[in-house]
């Protein structure tokens, strides 16, 4: 099931780093795993010596709809062999493995993932046995360490979980110079000041007829904090429109079927 | 199974945001989050009527030896209460919901949440149901809304992988996590989200008996509008007490003279 959110008519992201899974042990990893690329856009997933018939139900029930990604895996007899066409490989580990290879976070690597691809290189990331992780032979073979500020008391990530965070940081990558899916249309136009300030001078005379400002002599200061205090709302015309409502409704009571009573002031509630 | 690279002599992190799961189907999906949370250092999980008996065999396998964090989960029947104590909320979805809130990404999010908690606020985060999300009246409670930088393609993260990157964001922002010399002070410590709900029911209470929810079946859309407003305005404390009594002394109109008296001598010092 593609889920909420998902928009069929967007064209999928692509191009990202190639995701080398080495021995994997379950069919179900596998399907999460390919989930969680398309998530972030990744689609080339590549399997070193999988164990037995990897691609069944399970594994496909697990993709939750990124077959897609299964069906274009392609599977090596080494890893050697799944890199050879690769100009740039990351090894995942949560430990030091004392290889002398740099060592960098997702915040470091997403970037330098782009800059790469962008430079026409094919990047791409290991990941290791579900229990065991990469063994230091698999780690030679890479040019840096990636690895994940985890807690270190609870450092243990599952298969599809390192490979999402791995997604995140090649697509936060691009994100930075680019939108989040919906960010800009969730906010209105603002209110012209003209409306706001019609809609003070009203609030305010309502208050000052009912006794708000008391002492008078602080009305200047209670106006300014309140005012600041709609400011902050970042007010849309419609917004205006909702609030001065709200207020001509509490001032002038229910509506009547007629308009005659309209102007009827609430005063009977403390009498 | 803690797995490797997990170091049981390091202290764990801990501190971090509150997860709220908002009617999670799945003991399993309640576990596998656990897990995430633990993965990096956030503890503290709620959940707003969970599905049934969440709490079983499957619930712990999945969990992988961050069962402290099941063991120390709060039910809420409902997500109000589960906020009740919380200064600051965002709400993740992966779909645009034009309710005029900020939309902020991970990466923003982290350093932000950091922020707060630096300044002595409680943050929480919203997860919805797996198949459905949050709903409309859920995320209208929120400040802010967090979403992820997805294929649009294929958005459906899984319940454990949005809390995982929500994990990634508060652990990857650590290091920006230096507040500035004087920001904090220009800001009134914010109002519980208790405080801000009873104002919300009380004002809520005045508009319906005076007719202002109109059709009554657009109630439950105008509150959400409403209330959004004033979730913008960050309201402090304080904040609170003087939107409060404007909105009393707009329905109960001026105060009794019997008031005003006593006023008038407090000058002259006795009486």
């Amino acid at each position: 099931m593609p889920g909420a959110g998902t928009d069929r008519t967007r064209p999928a992201l692509s191009g990202g780093p190639v995701v080398i899974l080495v021995e994997p042990q379950l069919g179900e990893n596998i399907g999460m795993t390919a989930r969680a690329m398309a998530n972030f856009g990744l689609s080339e997933m590549r399997l070193v010596r999988p164990r037995g018939n990897w691609l069944h139900q399970k594994t496909r029930a697990a993709a939750a709809g990124a077959e897609y990604v299964l069906d274009g895996a392609q599977v090596f007899a080494s890893l050697a062999e799944a890199m050879a066409d690769l100009h740039f490989v990351y090894a995942t580990t949560a430990r030091e493995r004392g290889q002398g290879k740099d060592v960098v976070g997702p915040a470091e690597a997403g970037p330098a993932m782009r800059a790469r691809v962008a430079a026409g290189e094919k990047v791409g990331i290991l990941f290791g046995r579900e229990r065991t992780g990469l063994e230091n032979d698999d780690i030679s073979l890479a040019d840096a360490i990636l690895t994940y500020p985890v807690n270190p008391a609870y450092a243990s990530l599952n298969l599809a979980q390192a490979v999402l965070l791995a997604g995140y940081a090649w697509q936060a990558a691009a994100a930075a110079a680019e939108p989040l899916p919906f960010a800009k249309k969730e906010k209105w136009p603002p209110a012209t000041r003209e409306a706001v300030l019609s809609f003070f001078d009203y609030l305010e005379d309502q208050l000052a007829t009912r006794g708000f400002f008391r002492p008078p002599h602080k009305r200047p200061n209670m106006s300014r904090n309140l005012r600041n205090m709609f400011h902050r709302m970042s007010m849309s015309e419609q917004d205006v429109r909702t609030i001065r409502g709200m207020i001509v409704r509490l001032v002038e009571g229910p509506r009547e079927p007629q308009t005659k009573k309209r102007l009827k002031p609430a005063k009977k509630a403390d009498d």
